[in-house]
């Protein structure tokens, strides 16, 4: 995208333009529906006069390739594919349009894209900081990985026998106790949601979650045609539950350890209650446990080591605690669960990663790992103080939180609705990215899921001011 | 399972064996319909006498938790989970058998599984041997990585930056011209097919293929709804797919190079008439392109050179040269294909290994990549004229085949239909696993698709003695 008419060339500058627009449309590049650039832009980019531009568009419009749409912009048009020469071009545009995959809420891509932005303070972002990263870490302990052939053609189903070996004596001491037939590496946690959708489950199946759930932001059982339901924890869950299950086949979703996005932890209690219930109800769990190792004071387990009888998979990862990019997870479940998912894993994408799962092995089976994550712990415990003091300074006439007891996030509440679509399109204007609540609950205008994790401290600071001011004026 | 019972147990041996076997039902490590091992295997597992296996197993089945079905075995009661004092247990095999993905044939279970068996020769495997696998030397390489901090975080949708610029350099040189806007990196070739399954296609759209096909062996587009429809080239194509593609939406997948699994490579005549076909009938081209790199001898283009149009998805991959364990492969097509595709990746795993992708643009950025390949195809190269020389000395009288051009394979014809399952079985038996011509194409039984890549030379030999052996028997 970086072309500029030459202004050597023996042709004019607008009709340069024109050729290298209508390239775009031939090539597909830009095709039909798609908006085209202002023209400001463009005049920027081909560093040439507005005018120039505008004499080139006219054109194009003329042709029929492009139309402009009142007070939208420019776009290309449906009968350009009929006008240029080249007529058959694929229409990727409908092919897009009719296919079977739900395309990503507004505001999540706005998110996925402006995340890639450099210059943006992102006050939301679920992941570990760069800085909070051990990467000279890893980079010297490349230096002492040593491979072996068989390790790095494709992988067995179920992935490294030494990773899941070691996991075995990693998930001990959260008081799990398992084998490495019980185990399904995969690459993250979302990968497991997606491989138990379209493993385990029935089109029109039930899911259960929490209100407020992280899985409204992604949509690995709605894409595959389950439905999603939300429900409150409490007295009457049991009753609740049964009288939405039916007949059907369900599971329950949930994040018991720093919940996400609330940050939330059941209680003991709270799990044990909630373990019979679904075990009674015959209503599977998936636990997603990717927040644990992030718990400022460890002491509570995962329900899974409460499981007697194979009621819950587990799910585990290092994405959130050593790098996101290794994208290795765990699934804990009885045998032929695993064997199934496994199979469908091989047909998927035969298996994750072998460097990746050599180097989380080392890491595990060295101490490395527990060493970082200690270390981990301090610096977001100073991060979560550091924004907690701003809170308390600004932000109490406006919203209540919780102390957070570890992982990333604090679950602001605004004492008015204010959190609507509106105000996340004025603070990315002003450069800053929330994750509002309502991608995790379409109704919630109250919320904002901010996380200590991510942003440098000046910007965590200079964004919150920012914030302030913002939600100040409605 | 290496469970055995304790011999200074107050508890008697049989009774141990019948509280192991329970707590494996309860658990869900056995669930309702699972097979369990013979009498003879328990017995040595547990090193006691087969009698006692045969009472505990008998009290079993009288509690109703076991039942025998003659002639095939033991098995999990469907009773059982009634039986248990813990009633509630999933029953995963319910959710496992009613859910939206596709089992894989049987055949290919079976392949799947004994490739993971140690002593078994395979004859048919589509992978480098470990030996041809440059273990070391990506050893080596992985003290030349460095890494930074954001290259290992959360991947932009796209894939490693680095990695896409790298590969535009690297694709110039097969005629490929394109930017890294144009290219998405994926977790390997098979995914690439899955995101377009699901991020292209309607329910009901039509794949075409090429007759003998490995998309009958994996089920990307299948399990998606989409039909596959096996046709010939040839002059009478363009009438043919006409007829066929009526107004649905439609996809030509195809490997024009050393094509899978039968190792021919189409002449430039061929591409450039097909290439005219499918954009005259607005059929975009999936072009599947993993074994380019492995032609002895190099001239021919990929058919997305001659594309002009953004008619073709063209995919690659360094699994079937460098490394499977790397999960590397990639996608070049029109920007808002990418986006898409990306698009769908985020949901699916967030994006591929950022260890691999370091690595694999460190190796085609210095030029290891090149140099390993040239090495790489002199050995293949030493390996097909070994099994050649083979196939000359024993198997003219009984089949026929073509030099291969390069690759893996060696697609062998049988003059008569002997390919069937009892003879895939037949050679399971003795230790030889195949693989026929009826996973690529239901109704062929003539065809083994032989690969000189994977077994030693002494095991091609040995492998080869008993294919002789046994195929002369029918």
């Amino acid at each position: 995208m970086d072309w500029k008419p030459n202004t050597d060339s023996h042709l004019t500058l607008h009709d340069q333009i024109i050729d290298w627009i209508k390239e775009r449309i031939e090539k597909g590049d830009w095709c039909v529906g798609t908006k085209i650039p202002t023209q400001r832009q463009l005049a920027a980019q081909f560093n040439v006069n507005r005018s120039t531009v505008q004499l080139a568009l006219d054109e194009l419009r003329a042709e029929g390739l492009l139309q402009s749409k009142r007070g939208s912009g420019v776009f290309v048009s449906n009968s350009s594919w009929n006008v240029l020469v080249n007529k058959t071009n694929p229409n990727w545009q409908q092919y897009i349009e009719g296919s079977v995959h739900e395309p990503n809420y507004h505001t999540i891509q706005l998110i996925n894209q402006y995340e890639q932005v450099d210059h943006i303070i992102r006050l939301g972002t679920g992941e570990l900081s760069p800085d909070l990263l051990p990467t000279k870490q890893l980079e010297e302990s490349l230096k002492e990985i040593s491979l072996e052939s068989k390790a790095i053609g494709y992988s067995s189903p179920r992935g490294s026998k030494a990773l899941r070996t070691t996991l075995c004596t990693y998930l001990k001491k959260k008081g799990i106790y398992t084998t490495p037939e019980n185990i399904l590496i995969v690459s993250g946690a979302l990968q497991a949601l997606q491989l138990i959708a379209v493993g385990l489950l029935e089109k029109g199946s039930l899911v259960f979650q929490e209100q407020s759930s992280y899985l409204n932001s992604v949509h690995p059982f709605q894409s595959a045609g389950m439905r999603v339901m939300s429900v409150l924890r409490g007295k009457n869950l049991p009753e609740h539950l049964r009288r939405l299950k039916k007949n059907k086949q369900s599971l329950f979703y949930c994040v018991p350890t720093l919940h996400n996005p609330t940050g939330y932890s059941w209680t003991l209690e709270e799990r044990i209650a909630f373990y019979q219930t679904c075990k009674e109800l015959q209503i599977p769990i998936i636990e997603d446990d990717v927040y644990h190792e992030l718990l400022f004071t460890s002491g509570i387990e995962p329900i899974k080591a409460l499981d007697t009888s194979g009621q819950v998979l587990y799910i585990g990862s290092v994405s959130k605690t050593l790098s996101p990019g290794l994208r290795i997870g765990w699934v804990v479940a009885p045998p032929p669960v695993i064997e199934r998912l496994a199979d469908i894993k091989m047909q998927t994408d035969y298996g994750s990663s072998a460097f990746s799962q050599e180097i989380v092995a080392h890491w595990l089976s060295t101490g490395l790992y527990e060493n970082h994550l200690g270390q981990l712990r301090e610096q977001l415990k100073i991060r979560a103080e550091f924004v907690e003091k701003i809170l308390y300074q600004k932000f109490q006439s406006l919203a209540n939180w919780e102390k957070p007891e570890g992982g990333f996030f604090i679950w602001l509440k605004f004492k008015k609705p204010i959190v609507n679509k509106a105000l996340f399109l004025n603070l990315l204007k002003r450069n800053v990215l929330i994750n509002p609540g309502y991608i995790y609950e379409t109704r919630d205008l109250y919320h904002i899921r901010l996380s200590y994790a991510y942003a440098s401290l000046e910007e965590l600071e200079k964004g919150l001011d920012i914030l302030f001011e913002v939600c100040s004026e409605y």
